[in-house]
């Protein structure tokens, strides 16, 4: 019943698909899906005028994206156009659904997004997570998959794939955590902890978080460098609309870029790392505060009231960032840089500094650093659209299972 | 008789051709091309098997390429095979060429590379260009280009394209120099400069010396970052096979990502950018050297005397490397990183602090650091070749023009 298709990794429509007249009509099938999804509703006769095919072509895609679920017919057009009435066509709200799930450092969150980009079904549980061994956090996390999924059938969808958002380097595999310092796990085989039936793979929050900014933000460039942070900073860099991996994974770990090459030692192996200034334990510290659970909460809060210590660390953080992000923008120049995460809610204290920081070190203007509207939703958003956006780049592979 | 086709951002073979039967045929000429050049001399037969094809498409496929000048027919290959002998199949090395040229900060070089990737004619001319406006410069490499192409065309070669290397920054558009400090040019259309029948596309030297690396380097990755030096210090991003260009095409800035971010000013408006302490002039300063023509020589030569001021100045710099390696190896997580251009005649005393640099500071093995074989022939060769690929990508543009 359920249909384990998605990719860790999409790559754009139909990208990766062979050179092939088959590989050609997947491909086809993914401009309409694509089409219809941006776009929709439309007649044959429109879609068909949209990617440049033949109106009989068009209805032999349209009529194997239907039978698969994945297009739903809405019945005759609105009149007033001209010729023959068609039959308007929609992407279905009732076919294959992306569960998005994410392991966050004090909490667990699952959601199940239709072909239409709508969330349908989500579930939250707060506690700690770090410490724990991996077996009981998954375990509890598959329940709250399958009380989402059990709650996503009952409106008619299935689950076409599970995608987990982890704070921490995941192998390209897709599966092996390899270090997720904040969980204190390291190469364990998270994939083999969750359900198969679900075709799990695992991914790092600041790439799916990146991925939300891309497909969801508004006007959001197709080359970005999105930063986050959870108890760690991370970011994940988007070069013309794909994720940029790395060798291993591992690209993206700006929280180990030196800023102080001098500075306090980090557990990474080196010293002076963006981390050992603008990570969540070490602001803290700078404003003398103790860690404890919602500790954004807490110094959003504190800098609120005018604390004139925590402003001064997050200043201070600020400053640490803009270092760092000059560094990687002399070697990505980006379009922008996007605070995403938990810095998202940190943002009215660290961009003056930050941005200050970058336009001193910067000869023309500086890269313009704006704040995601996603903020702390991000990764669980892009989990579950990574799902979605491998249905529709390659519907081919819903129907042969559909 | 000049065919101007080249492309300044090469995308591999035929990836940006349209998705029609017409594109389908293209992409399939170039993997003809692309066989016979990794492969050859090839029956018909041979490459039918090697690209999945038919022998009857094949057939047609290499009639065309023959007819544009780009394969050539050996005669009957030797007997001992099955079957009726077939002749033999070879890439052309008397159709086109690429054209390369390179503005140095104290030279000129053109060179001309057939198809088969062979050097086939060349010219330098020795004389500072450092403060020369573009005009005389572009017009005396003019010169140079019209005598390597008139040698080239005594071969029965004629030129696909002119790919020329600068040391700066150069716009997407492929031809305006926006940024050479070390020339002293900024904002210049130098491809309205060059001879317009050559068709000719600017890139920034490091880029070049990157893509000849992958091209031509035994045994390069896919994923690798390519410093290279002239007097300021350059990065080239290699991600997939591909060059990272950025948004504005300024990617790979690695001299001025801040390595002591309370260091001296430094002209791109930072502080304590890499170039302050690795860059040819820092080093020749921290040596107490005065700068002059042959500056990567005269430090090679007085550290291979023992000169102690030299050798300490070179362990300096390649700490600096090393920690502004850290940085960009956390973003990117390369498979290594190749030290090219003038760098690689320094390695020997550069790289074992900058190894030791990096080492210290990963918690894991190391980034592997190796040293390029093209050293500073690098940047003209993958120029050349630049012009080569786009032959072979996209066969047909030839054969439309032959």
């Amino acid at each position: 019943m359920t249909a384990p298709l998605h990719e860790a990794h999409p790559a754009g429509p139909g990208r990766a698909l062979p050179d092939t007249q088959q590989g050609m009509r997947r491909r086809n099938l993914a401009r309409v899906m694509h089409t219809l999804r941006a776009e929709g509703p439309l007649s044959r006769a429109a879609v068909a005028s949209h990617i440049g095919l033949t109106r009989a072509a068009v209805s032999s895609l349209v009529d194997e994206l239907i039978r698969s679920g994945l297009l739903e017919e809405l019945g005759p057009e609105r009149p007033g156009r001209v010729g023959r009435p068609g039959s308007a066509l929609a992407v279905s709200g009732h076919g294959p659904a992306g569960i998005g799930a994410e392991i966050g450092v004090d909490h667990l969150a699952v959601c199940a997004v239709d072909l239409r980009g709508e969330i349908r079904a989500r579930a939250v549980r707060h506690g700690v997570n770090r410490g724990r061994s991996p077996e009981p956090v998954t375990a509890e996390l598959t329940d709250l998959v399958r009380q989402v999924v059990a709650e996503a059938e009952s409106l008619g969808l299935w689950p076409a794939g599970l995608a987990v958002a982890v704070p921490g380097l995941v192998a390209r595999d897709a599966r092996t955590v390899v270090r997720a310092p904040n969980l204190d796990w390291h190469d364990t085989d998270i994939g083999a902890l969750l359900p198969a039936e679900f075709a799990p793979t695992v991914g790092n929050e600041a790439n799916f978080g990146a991925l939300a900014e891309l497909w969801l933000g508004d006007g959001t460039p197709h080359d970005f460098l999105h930063v986050s942070a959870e108890i760690g900073i991370g970011a994940a860099v988007v070069v013309d609309g794909r994720l940029l991996h790395g060798t291993r994974g591992f690209a993206g770990e700006l929280g180990h870029v030196p800023v102080h090459p001098d500075g306090p030692g980090c557990p990474c192996g080196g010293r002076g790392c963006l981390e050992q200034y603008a990570g969540e334990e070490a602001v803290l510290r700078a404003a003398g505060l103790e860690p404890g659970e919602d500790r954004v909460g807490l110094l959003s809060h504190r800098a609120t009231d005018g604390d004139e210590n925590v402003r001064r660390a997050l200043r201070e953080a600020g400053e640490a960032l803009g270092i760092a992000l000059t560094g990687a923008v002399n070697l990505l120049d980006p379009e922008n840089v996007v605070l995403g995460g938990a810095l998202a809610g940190l943002a009215p204290w660290l961009l003056p500094s930050l941005r200050q920081e970058l336009a001193k070190r910067t000869a023309g203007p500086a890269c313009p650093v704006t704040v995601s509207e996603l903020g702390p939703e991000g990764p669980l958003l892009g989990a579950a659209h990574s799902v979605v956006r491998a249905v529709l780049d390659d519907p081919a592979r819903v129907a042969e299972r559909a």
